[in-house]
């Protein structure tokens, strides 16, 4: 696959997932504000993709700060960690990631700024390469749930370019691939951003693991003709009683799966767990421009001054969650143990 | 509002449902094949206004017979009529209205040719002024399901420009804004050919109706947060048990609806009941171009060679659907006996 972010020399490189599939390009960051930017324009989507973009962006922004003394380095680092963490509001790795990045600049004060520097920018690089360590360890927990000759729905894009590599819901999936089971996927399009349509498709297919595309309209239907097996997604953020945030539609597709008796799991790092919330009303739901919806390629398709509301995420009550998979293991029912029990 | 379809001299103009709101254009349809491609292309959609199109285009059809006898007349417009009623398989007014007008032929044997013509072109008209006067009683009947101050969803378009003016599930909110209800809709975008931003949003707009329009994917998300208190759908084809087949998507929102008790309305004409069927497995579901998923304006949007799956319905099951609205009154449920009261 290609790698959804990197270092190049003192540049942080992003695939432009805004262009894919019709362009391959690179999006060149020199600056956190770079980083940021790409956050924000969706450049680089996906809760645990984002984590790893802070951090590399924090280890440019420290870089660039050009001061000797710990202190007002540690004052102008704080400041970009609170820009970078407003970034986007809902997927909490981002926030779990710039904590990280902050606790390592805490815990230096006797170091010279450039040792600390240095430390940043490796750190950056433990929790990419981290990150698609623990995919795999997601996918090795979550293909023993998915049986052989099996139909698999997925939403949104919770694959290689939504993390590090590999993928948490498509890391499940690719997992169970390569272990020689006969599995088809079809993926939601996942309206307005097209993450199914153009992102998910085109990894499955590099993969050459079957994949169809539907409207999000079509999962219902499917489902009740009893063509889809089972339902895998990623999430943004989950509550500490196993309510998830996750990309729009994820709450219709839950609750349909439950209508119908499918299992509905839920595949992300321990980073997306945000034990400090009680339930998930308590996650803040970005809402992104109208344009999203009245627009394409940015022509008008619906009428002028038509309105639209274009909230990016939805939350699915921890009732409608078959299981959560993370790199530790499967969660089942009740989360509100089986969560602590995961942070001990 | 523009009519959706009309005679205009010896040709029937319909609205380019393709090109609103960018353009305001008319198809012109010269002979009954034109008007079998404009169903077939959905130049015209809307189980209602198909039927009525099926109507004219069966009265074109019939004035291009060139013969005198009544039998070799007759074989003619049997022929067209087989074709006409394959336009599209899934809603029943096609075959309704083709029906009616084979009626007119059968029964006027002892009649010259340019007369049965002129009758049928006669009743074409008919079928398009009752069309509206149906829906306006369709809008008597279901506009008193509607309290003040609510927020109504609807999905795809079930508007003027879906039959032959005024609508159904349209039909039904212009009623209750015309008593003075005060009522906003949410519309669902309605992927793949997205009617609800295209169509629906426009009537509405016109009529100074407010509207905001949503991707499929967050109708759940609003039920669940109790933004959306009542659904109105149309319907493309009512089983005699009230299972109803109408726009892909359908049947995740009544499911989505009834999982946060909230009403959901089906509203249409008789002519869309068909009591020769048992149940909505009985419909036959009509599969279009995958392009329609993967293609934007002839652009491929998704990886190339991507495939996809593109059922232009689905089957509610009666269980979800709170109340049938016709021009004869509201049915609820047990639907099987109240159906067939409703036809005696």
């Amino acid at each position: 696959m290609i790698p959804t972010i990197q270092w190049s020399g003192k540049k942080v490189l992003m695939i432009d997932q805004r262009k894919i599939p019709a362009k391959l390009e690179w999006f060149s960051c020199r600056g956190y504000k770079d980083v940021i930017r790409g956050i924000k324009k969706m450049v680089i989507r996906g809760a645990p993709a984002i984590g790893v973009a802070a951090a590399m962006g924090l280890a440019l922004g420290a870089a660039s700060i050009r001061v000797k003394s710990y202190a007002r380095f540690r004052k102008s680092f704080k400041r970009m960690a609170g820009e970078m963490s407003k970034a986007r509001p809902t997927a909490v790795n981002l926030r779990w990631a710039v904590e990280r990045m902050c606790l390592i600049v805490d815990s230096m004060a006797d170091q010279p700024v450039d040792i600390i520097k240095n430390v940043l920018r490796q750190e950056s690089e433990n929790i990419l390469e981290e990150d698609i360590d623990i995919n795999r360890r997601i996918g090795q927990h979550g293909q023993k749930l998915i049986k052989s000759n099996v139909t698999i729905l997925t939403h949104c894009n919770a694959g290689a370019l939504a993390t590090g590599g590999y993928g948490t819901a498509l890391g499940v999936i690719r997992a169970a691939h390569e272990e020689g089971k006969n599995i088809a996927v079809i993926a939601d399009e996942t309206r307005p951003w097209l993450q199914g349509l153009r992102l998910t498709s085109f990894e499955l297919m590099k993969d050459r693991i079957p994949v169809r595309v539907i409207a999000d309209n079509a999962a219902g239907s499917l489902m009740r003709q009893a063509r889809i097996d089972v339902v895998v997604t990623g999430a943004d953020r989950i509550a500490s009683n196993g309510d998830v945030a996750n990309k729009i539609g994820t709450y219709q597709v839950a609750v349909l799966a439950r209508e119908n008796s499918i299992p509905f799991y839920v595949a992300a790092p321990l980073s997306t767990i945000d034990m400090t919330i009680k339930n998930g009303d308590m996650i803040p739901v970005e809402h992104r421009t109208p344009k999203e919806i009245s627009h394409f390629n940015a022509r008008l398709v619906g009428p002028k001054g038509v309105k639209a509301l274009n909230p990016a995420f939805d939350i699915t009550p921890a009732k409608y969650v078959t299981a959560i998979i993370t790199e530790k293991g499967v969660i089942k029912p009740p989360y509100v143990s089986g969560m602590k029990k995961l942070f001990k």
